[in-house]
């Protein structure tokens, strides 16, 4: 059969760990936690299976969790969304991102997306018949030049797709960049998907700058946010999206079709968590930041350039001192003689710049850092 | 914004079960079972999330719920397959669906389905920009005119959707079906989706005909289960597709793009109920002729007509003596004046026709049943 994606092959993230599971090498690619989601969330999700809550959720969302997320949008942000008829519970962020892509895109429409670009983004826009328009940014800065943003524009632009916090680059965007975003999006009047799926996970004080929180901004968005990240538990595959209400209405009827639903009992479970636990979120910036910390003071004495993490649970080191390698072949001679895993940052670029950057996840306990650290210090 | 499904509303199954809520109704409407997903299966989902197995699995699913499949199917169908390199495990049926459409599909294709169809198949045809031809089977046998399919087909022909055990009409495939089916696909170069949700529900000794077990029509088949409805958790959103080889290299890119992967512990849950448990899988038919008789007994003094179910765990009545008002109307009657919900036929079609049938879904307690029936019987 003739594929729909000829370009694509298997995700950076499976490949990567399948090869630091072959090579028993330390796993600091594939963004996810070494620790476990909190006991609270277990037991509750234990509950609700037992308790026998095993059936078809709404197909927006149990109502309590779109409740809670409606309370931590209004504790965290001072924003005011309706629950049942602006949030909608996904299968993951990433089965958010592909609905809202697939609500937006049609035949010939381009989309903007910034290198180096979260992998799913481009097969999204082309499954809908669209075409991504990449704008470059690189290291160390990874900043948006908006004026080369404003003339790639044309009448086929139908919407800019930004990442804030930002994976790969750990990078967070700043308060110009919006204002000058939403200049954009309002002159051309084009949609905006918002991935903010490390929301809860910015470092040094910086604060996240979230599109619910300007109105001119968030009446053409979909902010899309992942409750594994925040909760350490990736596998449960639990994202939502929050979108003004005509925006959610056309989301839904793609979302019944895709999945229809989520998982009840972790739905359930997470409702209780946002109410039980407030301080859990509340908490996430400091304990990643000092994640962030050990690796970054682990690597001190190595011969990388670390570039600044601001937010995720990323850190990019510039390798360019070490090796003359492409970075896809040092981040194959690092999972085989080095015994670390990372992620080479060429891939999320549709022409990769000439930078010597690798990406790291810290989302792991001090030693596991300091044990990859170690081997790092040796090149 | 524009609508991407303008014909689109929200699905029946959400509607029906939302009025159901309202008035305090009966729900035979939405299909999920009343009773509860096994013990031991609830009590491994738990074990492993305990046990801190909650970040991603590998995107076409955990290996040992791959392994169990392929045993599964060795054991029900005498067909081997590769765990590995042919099944992939899905955000339930529903994802699986979709992303056999959006491998299958491309602008100005056309793909063959049966009405009744369920729901999802024709905006996910929309979606990927292609055509769904529609062949109207009717009450009270709902058989397939071959003939009207091969006269249908034409080069812009790219795929035919089958659904047995059947869903609405609760019609199993013949071998002279499948035989044409056959036929055609070879003849015309077409794919086959095999919608098999409901494959170990099967009544009276009438086996499920597969499209796993004939390679000629498997060599062109995304074949797709459910685990929701073998395991009576529908609300776990688990199912998967098998494919040949270089099918599921195709499905599997799209696959990580629209949800990546699903929920780990269930997975791994799944797998054990397999390996240790292969009797509920055998004793399901069974287990659904006794509530299906249950039904039919209670409906005997009725004066619905009731139509001949072989499989699925859903019920047809024929009202036509009964009442003069359209399906929908009735069935807005039943759930508001007679306290059951139903789901009328039409809204599975693109033209209607005349008939005069509800569906009624039996996967619910014996007192359930006969409580309907029992309002039912009063008409
Ligand atoms: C869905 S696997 C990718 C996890 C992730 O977000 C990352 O590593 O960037
Ligand atoms: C995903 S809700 C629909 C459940 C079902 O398969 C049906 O009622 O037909």
């Amino acid at each position: 059969m003739k594929s729909k994606l000829p370009q694509v092959g298997i995700s950076i993230f499976s490949q990567m760990t399948a090869l630091a599971n072959e090579h028993g090498a330390i796993n600091l690619s594939q963004g996810f936690p070494e620790f476990d989601a909190p006991d609270y969330l277990k037991s509750q999700l234990s509950h609700y299976v037992g308790e026998g809550q095993n059936q078809y959720s709404p197909s927006a969302g149990v109502p309590s969790l779109q409740a809670q997320v409606a309370a931590l949008i209004e504790r965290r942000y001072q924003v005011s969304v309706s629950g049942q008829e602006q949030i909608t519970v996904t299968s993951g962020a990433t089965e958010a991102l592909f609905v809202a892509i697939q609500a937006i895109v049609s035949e010939g429409d381009e989309v903007i997306v910034f290198d180096p670009a979260y992998d799913s983004y481009e097969p999204a826009i082309e499954l809908a018949g669209g075409k991504a328009v990449h704008i470059a940014l690189t290291a160390p800065h990874y900043q948006i030049d908006w004026q080369q943003v404003a003339a790639s524009i044309n009448p086929n632009t139908r919407a800019i797709i930004i990442n804030t916090p930002h994976n790969p680059s750990a990078k967070t965007l700043k308060p110009s960049d919006l204002e000058q975003l939403k200049q954009l999006l309002n002159q051309h009047d084009l949609l905006l998907i918002s991935d903010e799926v490390y929301e809860h996970i910015t470092f040094d004080g910086l604060p996240h700058l979230s599109a619910l929180t300007d109105p001119a901004l968030f009446e053409r968005a979909f902010v899309i946010s992942s409750f594994g990240k925040t909760f350490h538990s990736t596998g449960w595959k639990m994202g939502y999206c929050v979108a003004p209400k005509q925006m959610t209405v056309e989301f839904r009827k793609i979302h019944q079709y895709v999945t229809f639903s989520s998982f009840t009992p972790a739905q359930l479970a997470l409702a209780d968590m946002l109410a039980e636990h407030p301080e859990h979120v509340d908490e996430l910036s400091g304990f990643y930041q000092q994640k962030r910390d050990v690796l970054v003071k682990a690597l001190a004495s190595s011969r990388f350039t670390l570039l600044p993490s601001e937010g995720t649970y990323f850190l990019l080191l510039d390798y360019s001192e070490i090796s003359e390698l492409d970075d896809v072949a040092f981040c194959r001679y690092l999972v085989e003689e080095v015994g670390v895993a990372a992620v080479p940052l060429s891939v999320f670029y549709q022409q990769a710049p000439k930078d010597k950057v690798i990406r790291l996840c810290f989302a792991k306990e001090n030693q596991t850092l300091e044990e990859a650290a170690k081997r790092l210090c040796q090149l």
